[in-house]
């Protein structure tokens, strides 16, 4: 059952808040929809977009930008919460932005107190996917995903899990290699325990060395990003895609830092590659037999 | 002296937010510019940009989705706030969201205890903009306003008092005739007296009865604004700009509410119109002479 939070009539469109009883983690999770005007009956390429490290669903939402890009695509573009949240939901026991509420990491947790509510991978990669199947005029043979920081990382890293599914994958900013950096320096045990190979399929460049595979990504990356060097090394994601063979499209961009600011100045680009990329498959649908 | 919160680069340009101590208001008063990408030695057209009840410079500036055009456009774009604030300023006697803090109507006012510091009228057509020529490349030859709400009331207000500073008005769901509506009703005696004529300097309906004119304005309304037949009441402004003669364009905007995502939808329009005409006067400076 979705319940509406709140719509807003914009370019032409439909932006949508919703809420839902989460099995997946037990909670119930707040999403948002942004549906471009379309013709009755028609089926529309659907965007993923997961955020970085303490946002929920609105801070794209607000600040991303991406609407009048997505109205002229033609695409649903959805952006789901970093974490599970509520009363019951165990939290970074410190309080730390970079473990916990905000900061779900994109995968199930095996550990407690985290295992019970922390099953962010299922929530996005199934359970969420099956809601939008059903709820929206969404076309799911056509799937894009892209995120920042944190939310890149899931982005590269479902990506590379589902290539078939993810026709197109890019990243502003990511977090490329979270068994390398400070920020996956808690993340791995806290919710996936001791043994460090059970992190290597979710982070993108062990999985890519693993031998995962995704169609060709593009990262936007502000070289006055103050994570740049110790936090989200871009190199070592350019390194292993040289490396295996995967073409990379790395920009590097002059003076943007880590913000919304940033986003919301590249995101209608990313929409439009990524919409050439749907567009390819719809085509190849399209085309007549024999 | 201007004191730098923040700045950001954004769409090839950068945006700031400042503060400092103001004569007018006697408090610290904050501002966001938005500047564009230019040419070293330029000088730009400057747009300011009045925000409605309940908002300080924030809202436009994370939600209104101003910055492609205006980079594209070659304009600055001012966000002032809304009211002075601080501990020693006078808000609503229980807090109310329209009159106070957030709420200041774009007046000067007469009545203790709100005349101490409550004087937006002089802050927004005198000593702010004294500050941006000093500060910004501006060329303040080429001024134009719009604002939403409550802005839009002071967009069109001012607009009719410095009709040669302005070359461009225009509106997002303008308070019209404050004298006619509930939100007119408080702020007339408590920042003006109990004499209503006092009031008719700063309601857009009575000045053009009065005999004040302005550049042909444009107002654009969402029809599911839920403020429209009680407040906003456009109507009233068409009524009179018919009866002075003045070409208003009044946009009824189907399906669209009150809010930034109504704004966003068409500030990229109302900034492309203001440029037309900031450029015309451009290029009446640039007619050879005789």
């Amino acid at each position: 059952m979705l319940e509406t939070v709140s719509t807003n009539r914009v370019f032409g469109g439909v932006q949508g808040v919703y809420r839902h009883a989460s099995c997946a983690t037990g909670t119930d999770m707040t999403f948002s929809v942004f549906v471009p005007p379309h013709a009755d009956g028609a089926r529309l390429p659907v965007v993923w977009y997961l955020s970085g490290l303490t946002c929920t669903h609105a801070n794209v939402t607000e600040k991303g930008e991406f609407r009048k890009a997505c109205a002229e695509l033609g695409l649903i573009f959805v952006a789901p919460d970093t974490s599970p949240r509520g009363e019951r939901v165990a939290d970074d026991p410190v309080g730390a932005y970079d473990f916990g509420l905000g900061a779900g990491f994109y995968v199930d947790a095996s550990q407690e107190p985290y295992a019970a509510h922390y099953q962010m991978w299922s929530y996005i990669t199934k359970e969420l996917p099956d809601l939008i199947a059903d709820a929206l005029p969404a076309d799911m043979a056509r799937q894009s995903i892209l995120g920042h920081s944190m939310g890149g990382h899931g982005a590269l890293t479902i990506g590379l899990t589902f290539p078939e599914r993810f026709k197109a994958v890019s990243a502003f900013a990511p977090i490329v290699a979270p068994g390398q950096v400070p920020w996956g320096e808690k993340a791995p045990s806290g919710y996936l325990g001791l043994e460090k190979q059970s992190w290597r399929k979710h982070d993108a460049v062990a999985m890519i060395e693993d031998g995962a595979r995704l169609p060709a990504p593009l990262v936007d990356q502000g070289d006055a990003d103050p994570f740049l060097s110790q936090q989200l090394r871009p190199e070592l994601l350019a390194a292993a895609c040289q490396k295996a063979g995967i073409a990379l499209t790395l920009k590097m961009q002059p003076g943007y830092d880590h913000s919304y600011y940033f986003i919301s100045t590249f995101l209608a680009d990313h929409l439009a590659w990524h919409a050439e990329r749907l567009a390819d498959q719809n085509h190849r649908d399209l085309k007549p037999h024999g």
